[in-house]
């Protein structure tokens, strides 16, 4: 591999003849230029120059060698050693992350999700939080997620010995230290340099499952090689791509290191990175080859993404060990139901045609509480996935902060058992929860602002809050 | 025809002997003035002066040979070489204007009709943003139009073959890229100096239908004129005015330009220049007329302003080709239902009556989103009318802004379509969408301020955000 | 009568021997003191001194020779020639309210009643506007009032010929130029030195009856001496109070006036001067009453504050001419219902009954535009009182304020039975309104403060709103 | 009893070797630190100094020797002579609340619960106001008590003689002024230094029953003592602690002083001093106990803190006097149903299985006006209880505060029932509340901040107020 000299590389700096060093390697990116999911504009930014430090907030190191064949290696950058090295210029965006995470609380003052969300936005880049934050269209079903919980009120029965509290369960077979598992969540690394590795560490220490992500910033091999302890359980969330191949060598090299699989019908597309990703996706999946699927392999198979009873009840005859319900964290199609909504009127489809004992129910999307995940198992759900939460936990504190954040969830939902009167998860009981309003879609009025501007408002005396 | 000076001119500046120079004629409006729409205010400011600039904002060209006698014209007033031609003087909303318009976003950063309509609040003149803002009394209605989207959700259907989305339809007869076309809305030229001849090349360039108004600040002539290719269907919006003989004289000249017809029964009064206008519609218009407009036409007739079951019926029983569910964008009757709600009893009706085959069923009002689009044609619209965002598109970036803003409803509804699992038009099913709430109106009650008040809001650690 | 000097009235200045001037005579109001339903501070702060001008502020010129015994009359004032005159002292709220005068918007600027009202709060004492626009406890049920129309949606009819709009009606017998009445309010020279005499003219130019309130600021000769022609309708609100004999005196001394008569249960008690007054109020007052009523009178009797159908039933039986649901404006008991809300059911009783056809039914509380009005006789009321916003626009503007305000009704009401399809009173149905809400009572659930914070809220491009 | 120097005090001042002055005595508090409920950090701030000041903040004099074995008593602390008393400095937070104590309001000003509250915010310690104020997770519990009384209308019937009105009743078979009771509160001298001595002097004065809190920070003794007259009754609640036998010695030395005991299955562990108290509690307390209770007392008991009508058929089964309806002021379980919205459905399900005569029913939980007594009592409820307004109520005026604000209540259930036409507590029926939407939890869709930002929101001409 012949050594390049930065003087050559910086010359192939057009778009139509584009060479830049990542890692040390020159590579030659003109063709895969339009292809790159990203989009073509971050990477002329190194045109003839050196990427590395940009791309290593998005990509696992070995991504080149996986998608691009070895032609594209020009060679080896030429080490600078003319002392010239161009000075780390600190940007405004960077000030401003450096002095948020100067003033960052300490990790046993954050005391729910929505601080770990909060301070992500401090600390986070702009760009990073966009992605992370953002949701489809007018966020209605982003937010929507975690509101429906708040339609749903507690049935607390009091007299039981709720001295030992019981929440540990099985999800496909595999031991969880409780009904949650971290979901596949892309681009990691734009939260943490650790990325995914940060969660399979978390993940192990808290005795919870981690799901994969097909879009992972970290290879495979780094998520799988984080693991805590030997017979840690990851599932492997899997997009299909246009050109199917690609998937089946992730899968044939990786499904041995977790015992368990998830397909997902994920169609990421609302903007930004998101929406170049889209175009490498298989519009064309359909029922018909969850039959070539099942061909290839004994893993469980797992449709992530389910939003009507008619297609739980298509998952189910179609052989899946289970559905995860979710509306891909509102990223997707606004005014798509949550999760939480859909699940009773699922459970009773798949009763009314038998086949509620032959698939396991997730949801994923708006578990904020403890109580989230109490009304989600009273209803019939196996287990909840927690998605972005992980990631604004990440973002501030590391591994350690996702941990905090478990063991926050776990500390609710025992307190939840306790004062529910439930010691185990088979004492959660449907008739514990009144779901009376959990399908009602309240729109106020639009606002009388006339009638209300000209109303002057009460004030209770020595009041100091403002209205 | 004589050459009157501009020092003759300047004499006739009184009320009752009134003078106005509009693109170099003399024209003697003492006897029009009571009658012109927009009041006499804006008139008399020209009072033996050059009204040319301010006409222009409102008023085709030839309007004034079409609506006055040939002889109100005096003569041709003398050209000003005296050099001491009034020097432009910038006020202080000229200004402010001007420096919006400077800091106006590029067109590619605009990424849906809220961002236009908030650049149109910037950049429009106070009066032409009131005309166009405003709704009748408490703006309930206006609002409610986009609100009561708010009350359905989607059913999305997974594991559906989408790499091919097909969106094109036909109105009338007349193919149509997508179901959506540009309604009529008056004096197009305060927002565009271009004004709806701006929306007749967007709208060939998209192709999609436009619907010309009959308060068009354009003659049909320019609008006509402005077609992007020569089979762009155009529609006649056709009030009724008391004299009905002047309607009669603009179909029969223009009518053949476009091949269909709307009759539509809008009576806008609302306030300004608005009620000024409502004085020369016909109120005693009723369901005989329709009759007598049949006989004079083999156009088909749309009727728009339809807010009832027990009115759609009739219209199908009286011979219309279409309805158009309109409250008129609630510039009218405060508390008009929106037109989305109204849609599902009207299909039942005409469902119930064997109607439903025999009228094409069209909504305008609040359609904001790719999504509001898939909402009425579930329920069982033809199509939707957009009024308001075209406007506002125009106002900032004349035909080019109308094009994207037609593009941003095609890329969402085509997006909403693929989410959904609905490769065609003819996927879309009623049973896609949940309804339950449609009819809600939800008014919160009065809030109880002196408990909120007193009442500590809780704050995420590290918050930044105001309340 | 003595004339005594100020010497003298100065040294009877404490609690227990109390002299005070009014309209140039010395009153001994020792005894009175106690009893004065506005309470002891306000005359405590004249003690010795001329209490006149305040006096106007609250009463009529011949209240104490009304009320109380002639010997509490010391004498005339000696009339003071000293030259020594206090002078006016501009106390900081007068100045508030002198510069809010001189800035107060024109009449014809005044396009709505809550434009009547923001002014009125700017421009009246803090007094005045407190005892005007306060409500029981936190104002709900004053605020519902309004509030509960935004629950009724219309269903408007096209193609009707509306060319002529009639909306003249009676009320028990007489004429009205439109379906509204001027309701009885207290004190009305807190909002302007014409007090109910301003009223009364405004209601003779618009052709509508006034209610003379028991607790006028004039006398009932001054009120009745404004009418503005001979036939002019006045009704007499009656309170019971606890010696009854006065009533009666008031009665046979008035009713000649107008030719009917309101008897009203109202117990106005909420605060301030309102509980005060309630002392003299008679509690004790039942059904078995209203026989005696009956004998001692053949004028129409109204019973005034019905809130449910029981009592709608009850007050048919006892040969009431009709009733005024009535809340009485939210100011004696917070969570009674609007009247509105409460009409349907009442009419609904009284048909069962076979009782609707002999009384009137009449409401008052929130009617605020003229589509209120519309939808209170779609449900069956045969008119509507208006207090408040007379109240308000009297405050700015005397008479001439409240003839504008009627005006506006007028107006509104007129294009609301245009847009409507009914061009007589007698052609709004039930049918027209949408009342399906109009019972639902929603209050929204505590809010997610931790949730709402952390989200970051979407914000159009270019907005310059405040959230 | 030795004499202990300071000086010697002063070595013993770590984790391992502890001593604190208190009240003159010096205490090896070493073993006992790790079982403080109040956690370590308050008691090591005092390690080798006197912590009097900070004890009695939160606990009766007497705690020690009941509490602890008699030889942690080292003797008695030497007296400080040498004119070296460290001087008392004030620190920021003593100083904020010196200062807004000086601008406290009259207490004839204050005119409901909401001033009081507002008041305590300002002038209570940040850590009082903290523990008082707050609920569990997200606080919808804790505000939905109260917001849940909002969904209840009124239906008022008029004409009837209400010239006297008697609300007295009785509570177990004792008499009180009201159907109101003082509830039982943890920790009273955090809001004022009498603690629950206020309480019980106030209670005495307005003739109602205080109930004893089990976590007082006053003696059982000093409150018994504080009573005002012999027969003032109070009732005694009873958390069941580990260690049961402490109980047991409370019970049979208090329960001659007030005729009825509570047993309270409260389980306080929302954080802060509440998470450390909820250690000594009893979680294997379940029915099978209440035999054991019933065993060892005649007294009646009433369980508190039923949520379900299954668990109040349980408890009247079980022979209890009573219930209390009660989700701990929203402090345990967030999303537990707020106590008023539960009373029907229980006194449903009682007269259903014919138990409705043999318990008395109260609730806790948001009592805010004198109309919500009038609403639980009309649903069936015996009695309320009121918690948090007493705190707030002695914050700022000790007994005198406490006797204002139930003479608030009085006057408001007054004027209710006066304007409801109902003379005594037996005319109040079910039927005079609206409960139709009692059980609707509405939550607003999350709002469309697009939408919402590009609209010009409607001002009043005038309009002085801020959106």
């Amino acid at each position: 591999m012949r050594t390049v000299s930065l003087q050559e590389i910086a010359q192939h700096n057009k778009k139509d003849d584009l060479w830049v060093i990542i890692h040390g390697k020159v590579y030659d990116l003109t063709k895969f230029l339009p292809e790159h999911p990203g989009g073509q504009k971050v990477v002329l930014k190194f045109a003839g120059k050196d990427g590395t430090k940009t791309f290593d907030r998005f990509h696992p190191a070995d991504i080149i060698q996986r998608y691009l064949s070895p032609d594209v290696c020009i060679g080896e950058a030429e080490v600078n050693n003319s002392g010239e090295q161009e000075p780390e210029v600190e940007t405004e965006e960077d000030k401003r992350v450096r002095l948020a995470r100067e003033k960052m609380p300490r990790l046993d003052e954050m005391y729910n999700t929505f601080d770990f969300e909060s301070v992500a936005r401090n600390i986070l880049k702009a760009d990073s939080w966009a992605y992370f934050n953002g949701g489809a269209n007018d966020e209605i079903s982003m937010r929507e997620n975690h509101n429906a919980f708040h339609r749903i009120w507690l049935r607390p029965r009091v007299m039981v010995d709720v001295s030992k509290i019981d929440m540990t369960t099985t999800m496909l077979g595999d031991k969880a230290s409780m009904p949650l598992y971290i979901s596949a969540t892309a681009l990691g690394k734009m939260a943490h340099p650790d990325g995914e590795k940060a969660l399979a560490v978390a993940a192990g220490k808290r005795g919870v499952i981690q799901m994969i992500p097909t879009l992972a910033s970290c290879s495979i091999d780094e998520i799988v090689g984080a693991r805590v302890h030997a017979d840690q359980t990851q599932w492997f969330q899997l997009y299909v791509h246009k050109d199917r191949r690609r998937e089946k060598d992730l899968r044939q090299k990786y499904v041995h290191e977790g015992p368990n699989e998830f397909q997902d019908e994920e169609i990421n597309r609302e903007g930004g990175a998101a929406t170049a990703m889209s175009g490498i996706i298989d519009n064309t999946l359909n029922w018909n080859d969850l039959a070539w699927f099942k061909s290839i392999t004994k893993l469980p198979i797992v449709l992530k993404g389910i939003q009507t009873k008619e297609d739980a009840v298509l998952a189910a005859r179609y052989g899946c060990a289970g559905i995860v319900i979710s509306n891909h964290g509102g990223r997707q199609l606004d005014f798509a139901p949550s999760p939480i909504e859909i699940l009773p009127e699922i459970m009773s489809a798949l009763k009314q045609e038998k086949l509620e004992n032959i698939m396991e129910i997730y949801i994923d999307g708006g578990i904020r509480r403890g109580s989230d995940i109490f009304k989600a198992l009273a209803l019939g759900a196996k287990g909840v996935g927690i998605g972005r939460p992980t990631l604004y936990a990440m973002s501030g504190y590391g591994a350690k902060g996702v941990q905090r954040l478990l063991e926050l969830y776990q500390n609710e939902l025992e307190m939840c058992m306790r004062l529910m009167g439930t010691p185990t998860l088979a004492d959660i009981k449907p008739e514990m929860v009144d779901i009376r309003n959990l399908k009602d879609h309240f729109v106020a009025n639009p606002t009388d602002y006339l009638a209300n501007l000209s109303y002057e408002k009460m004030v209770p005396r020595g009041n100091l809050s403002k209205l």
